[in-house]
């Protein structure tokens, strides 16, 4: 049992390191002092400059990879990244923006970096960094629409109930900078993007709001929604944005680098490594933590009983971010409330280890990644005169798990690639 | 997509001719003439009598397929049903009783059937029937607790939060014939059960409180929980019940003949016979219906987009039982509401049918087993102006399913083995 919990935090940290940004852009990119090889070999001796643009939370270390990688290559750039990330680097300048609320840093900064991108000429290669955030961290509101009133055509959006795509739709076509307008600038520079991936499924097109990406919505689309839900808006603001066949977009590579599938990859194969069968359910999982946490305590059971769907030593993984309705008073995050509420499932079930950690290491309001317990925790628990189902009730995670030293404490990880969970049945 | 349509129909299909009382009977017993086999070979010259007792909502099917198998070996014996299922069968009496609240007629045939045990000799066979429904339709407080008494301290138990597990063990410790001790009356008769399952795991010792199965709760166990809860009982009335080790016991088979496991069995043999990988996540699946739902579409948007964790042409299924928190005031069942929210949580996700029904033909309050939808089924209903999410916001996937023509109605299958779900991505 000793060993299972060790191998569930071994597990976890095999999947943070194929979601760190360092290590995975240096397992995208390799460079042998003239051929760049990142999904295709790029010839440096062709390019007269390089420089590295971008945004996102993960804009720093991105960027360090990479001048570590091509050193003197590089000969400047800019990356929007999140007060505090701003240290500087050699080359490339950090530019500090305002997130989860784009602010005036923001739109300066992406207006430098659309300025490089409309600068570069035909032996310009650009590489461009996208991590979780950049959508915010690097706003550019199509004139002669301001900062300003984006944001309010955004709340009035999300107060009228459209989905998350319609208002990515939106979005895209009342920005300068979205839905492949950055990339489409760089023309006829060469231009590869990085992009470590937060969002389920990995659409190119929606990480952060693809800047480098053709935009599959159309103008009339994002006019549709706009009248649909009753939105005012500067018609001189609405435009069309590029698509695929666009020839601007020809010179440009999207790569990921990092993603919750390639974390779960990750994990999948060291849990192989030590032995276990492995069952990944899906990096798209949704919904109610404590209800997704009894599906996969269902599965679990399945296992137990039935050696079904696969036989012990099994691995249940899962990925994607689950949703923590408040209801109770206590402190606790989606990934400490999950492993509570699937230990409680599993209770009396015989031996288990359960674990769920959010990979930027920072779960809810709280300073620890998340929790793991074994079939012994809740029976320790009880014994300390803890009842498990009233912190569950008062979403008081943390506070449980922190009384039994059962919290997962990693500090801020730099990378965003969602959450990893796990059962193991040794 | 048609295709993949009828081949939902057929898999759920498969699994309700597992689930049959009267198909699961015959597949579980052989008779030659003189050996019943039946995880046993039973050699009937040995015996002076046969009798059938037992009770359940399907105790007439699984009688009568005993009386068709059996004919004039059959002496007689009583078997307790709902009203309604009390139609005369030709040796086994039919004994009307109270479903699902006990009453004097369940109590009168349940002391009538544990005579039949009490008076049966060594050269006595004792068939028992027992399936959903058995713990209420047989009820028989010991003396001297009376069954208002009985009904009196589950209800204080239930509204102090006791658990099922902690309800069912001071049931069978204040039963006269509950948690094994039908069986034991028997000794030295030799008693053979047939048992269709309702219950998750399946668990001898729950189905129906297992009035023929060793109980491994003690009576202290009941003692311990009764106070706990503070709950007044007649001191006389608490007694032990056998043990696995009772040598009364000793002439006693339990065959599990129908179960959500096995009909789940049956569907995913059915699902590769029609060319489908499968995949069982689990029997024992519980929890909010809604959300149990993303978490299936999530499985399936893996499979769609990465191939895994199995490849198309896909069959994903589950079974057990989820719950719905009434929230509306439309009508439906957590089957009908299942597919509703799968169906909004794949849209868009290309090809693919859900499908959700209750093997007892009667999902929550309405007509129909379940429902099921194809990749189609949104689009036609947004063409004709419904909101499915207005509809699953007010708990009505029934009036929904309706305009749709998308339930599945097979009247009263007369068995219940929970739910069976299928997602298909052909």
């Amino acid at each position: 049992m000793k060993n299972a919990r060790k191998h569930a935090l071994d597990i976890f940290r095999a999947s943070l390191a194929a979601a760190d940004p360092d290590q995975a852009l240096m397992r995208a990119v390799k460079f042998d002092g003239r051929f760049l090889t990142a999904g295709r070999r790029y010839d440096l001796t062709r390019f007269d400059r390089v420089q590295v643009i971008g945004a996102g939370k993960a804009g720093r270390a991105m960027a360090q990879a990479l001048e570590r990688l091509l050193g003197r290559r590089i000969h400047g750039g800019c990356v929007n990244v999140p007060d505090g990330g701003a240290v500087p680097l050699r080359r490339v300048t950090m530019h500090a923006s305002s997130h989860p609320v784009p602010d005036e840093r923001g739109e300066a900064g992406a207006r430098r970096i659309l300025q490089i991108a409309e600068q570069a000429g035909p032996r310009d290669l650009l590489l461009c960094v996208i991590s979780g955030g950049a959508s915010a961290l690097m706003p550019l509101p199509f004139p002669p629409l301001t900062l300003v009133e984006k944001q309010e055509i955004t709340r009035h959006l999300l107060s009228s109930g459209a989905t998350i795509h319609e208002m990515n739709v939106v979005r895209k076509h009342l920005s300068a900078i979205k839905g492949g307008q950055l990339a489409k600038s760089a023309w006829p520079a060469t231009l590869i993007a990085f992009i470590l991936s937060d969002v389920p499924g990995d659409d190119l097109a929606t990480i952060g709001s693809g800047p480098t990406v053709a935009d599959p919505s159309a103008q009339e689309d994002a006019l549709s929604i706009l009248k649909h839900y009753k939105i005012a808006f500067p018609a001189e603001a609405l435009h069309e944005t590029p698509k695929p066949d666009d020839p601007a977009l020809a010179r440009v590579k999207n790569i990921i680098i990092g993603s919750n599938r390639l974390a779960l990859d990750a994990a999948a194969r060291k849990a192989k490594e030590l032995g276990y069968r492995t069952l990944m359910l899906s990096s798209f999982m949704e919904g109610e933590t404590r209800e997704v946490a009894k599906v996969h305590a269902a599965v679990a059971k399945e296992v137990i009983s039935n050696g079904r769907p696969l036989r012990r030593p099994a691995c249940i993984l899962s990925g994607g971010e689950t949703t923590v309705t408040l209801r109770g008073k206590g402190k606790g995050g989606r990934n400490q409330e999950f492993v509570l509420a699937a230990a409680l499932a599993l209770e009396g079930c015989g031996e288990h280890v359960i674990f769920s950690g959010g990979t930027d290491g920072i779960d809810g309001p709280t300073d620890a990644a998340g929790a793991y317990v074994d079939s012994s925790t809740l029976v320790r628990a009880r014994a300390m005169g803890l009842d498990p189902r009233q912190y569950l009730h008062n979403n008081d995670s943390y506070h449980f798990f922190e009384k039994l030293e059962a919290l997962i404490k990693t500090g801020h990880t730099g990378t965003n690639v969602m959450d990893v969970r796990m059962i193991l049945l040794p």
